[in-house]
């Protein structure tokens, strides 16, 4: 059993339930093979409510757009309704698609780093303009690959949503890492970084600007971290530039390339990690990228304890990663 | 958006999103359909450790076995050790297999009050005798049904793992619950009985014990919770009579059978919630058990910010449930 330092949540590093029945296959990202494809160039019309578009030779190389079926609008403010126990609100907030590329086959691990970099530009560019919103107090950039990851598109794109509320993953890691922070005086994730460093059996790659690596509490098998080496809250004060943006796009193609070589054209998540807006967290936190791939479901176990079963150790994922040709 | 009493976390009820492509397809309960299976009568040398057996005319109607790839053994202490930030030990617990029945093919929907009533009589007698074992703090009873749900055999059974710390997410639980009672010296769990039974509109199924209904913050569609009118806060002190057992069995009988004509072969978590052992919990925590139904998988927004997205109301829901025939 491992104890995330930052979280106090226990994992259980379990390697003989690989050799469960069924157990171990390879898995291959599901697609949805929908004939029609409404991010394709040409279709502009069927995405509504354009608010980036980066072009060259006229032509767009990457789109964001309103998302079709919202999670969340801004029709409607955020104000708490409350009726016995219960508190409600109509949903305020931002949910967009970034359309990576218009190339529909088009998967992160063969992107060029340009491609890489123009993508976290973009990421930037609207969090910073959502961030003018008083009334939104948190980001959240993911990207869901394969259906098992719960995309329902295949072209590549990734998701911006802006949150009314700070959520409660969110809140309980900056608690965690405040405490940290108080009885340590310390940067709990600049801590990790310098004993990754010194053990170095878990990093899968590094550069200037970044480390790679297979957190020792991984949740799930190949679960990889990116985190900047230079202590910072917010992915929003990313430089864009070789410091910057240039190291995260290599950072990120690095680490896909090597997951793709092992695991093939696996479902994945990819999940940021930032600090909430106007937050008060600039000693405390640090941002970071998550990759979690996603090659079985959790159970009732997970579901009930918050505890993950991981059958795969990281030092071991992280030596069949690097051992990979 | 609403917000669960208990643990302040944000749903968001988001209707038009069941009309995404692909959404809300009828969702099926994968089989494993191995060829061999270990928990058929006749078997029994293949399932290590047998913890309790019910018999009847000299069969076996039920076994409790140690999990042949266990998560947690009893083998070596749980002893926290520190490396620089990192805290490890090893995995001390118990993880056991309720053969619910020696009939491969039976499900829990179809199951007499009986049969339901025996499988929650050996969850209390197992749980009981594993609380003696004082380096336990917490036991997790769970039942996964279906691929989907991180089921790996297909014959009836239901699991149990005792750990020797308590869970991060019975923690947050366990907070959430006391400060409720200590601002307003109440359960906030009976409190959320009383309205849902003044409310109505969410409730599935009661009787002189149980009410079943769908959570005001569902954070699945169908999500059901099944909880005693009578506030105690652990599984472990339900009586073997009919205000407690019975009462219980005709409740999730009761639950499973509607979820069934609606969903049909739909694959599940069911997983109790119940408070640790030696815990000062009893004024203010009250144990239920929740069926999550897993009709569609988790995406990067989920992973990140532990909101969740549900495109069925929970009104809807229990309408649906109840109108069904």
């Amino acid at each position: 059993m491992r104890k995330d330092p930052v979280s106090d949540r226990w994992v259980i590093i379990a390697q003989d339930r690989a050799l469960r029945p069924g157990a171990g296959k390879k898995v291959v990202a599901q697609k949805s093979n929908d004939a029609h494809c409404p991010f394709e160039p040409g279709m502009e019309e069927e995405t509504p409510g354009s608010r980036l578009v980066y072009e060259k030779d006229g032509r767009w190389t990457l789109r964001v757009v309103d998302n079709k079926y919202p999670a969340l609008t801004v029709h409607e403010p955020f104000i708490q309704k409350t009726r016995g126990v219960y508190v409600s609100s109509q949903g305020y907030g931002y949910h967009e698609v970034v359309i990576e590329s218009p190339e529909h086959e088009e998967k992160i691990w063969s992107m060029k780093p340009q491609k890489l970099g123009e993508i976290i530009t973009a990421y930037i560019q609207r969090s910073i303009e959502i961030s003018c919103d008083k009334d939104i107090k948190y980001i959240q950039i993911f990207k869901n690959y394969g259906r098992q990851a719960g995309a329902t598109i295949d072209h590549p794109h990734s998701q911006i949503v802006a949150t009314p509320t700070v959520p409660v993953s969110t809140s309980y890691e900056l608690k965690g890492a405040e405490r940290y922070y108080n009885d340590n005086k310390k940067c709990v994730f600049c801590d990790i970084l310098a004993q990754e460093e010194s053990e170095g059996e878990r990093i899968i790659f590094q550069n200037a600007g970044f480390i790679a690596f297979e957190p020792f509490a991984s949740r799930f098998p190949y679960e990889t971290w990116i985190m900047p080496r230079t202590h910072a809250d917010s992915f929003l004060c990313l430089r864009d530039d070789a410091s910057g943006v240039q190291n995260l796009s290599y950072a990120l193609k690095g680490s896909f390339e090597l997951l793709y070589r092992l695991l093939g054209d696996f479902p994945f998540n990819l999940v940021l990690h930032t600090s909430p807006f106007c937050s008060e967290t600039q000693r405390y936190y640090h941002w970071y990228f998550e990759i979690i791939p996603r090659l079985y479901n959790l159970a009732g176990f997970e579901w009930g304890t918050g505890y993950n079963i991981n059958s795969v150790p990281p030092e071991k994922a992280a030596y069949e990663l690097k051992s990979i040709k």
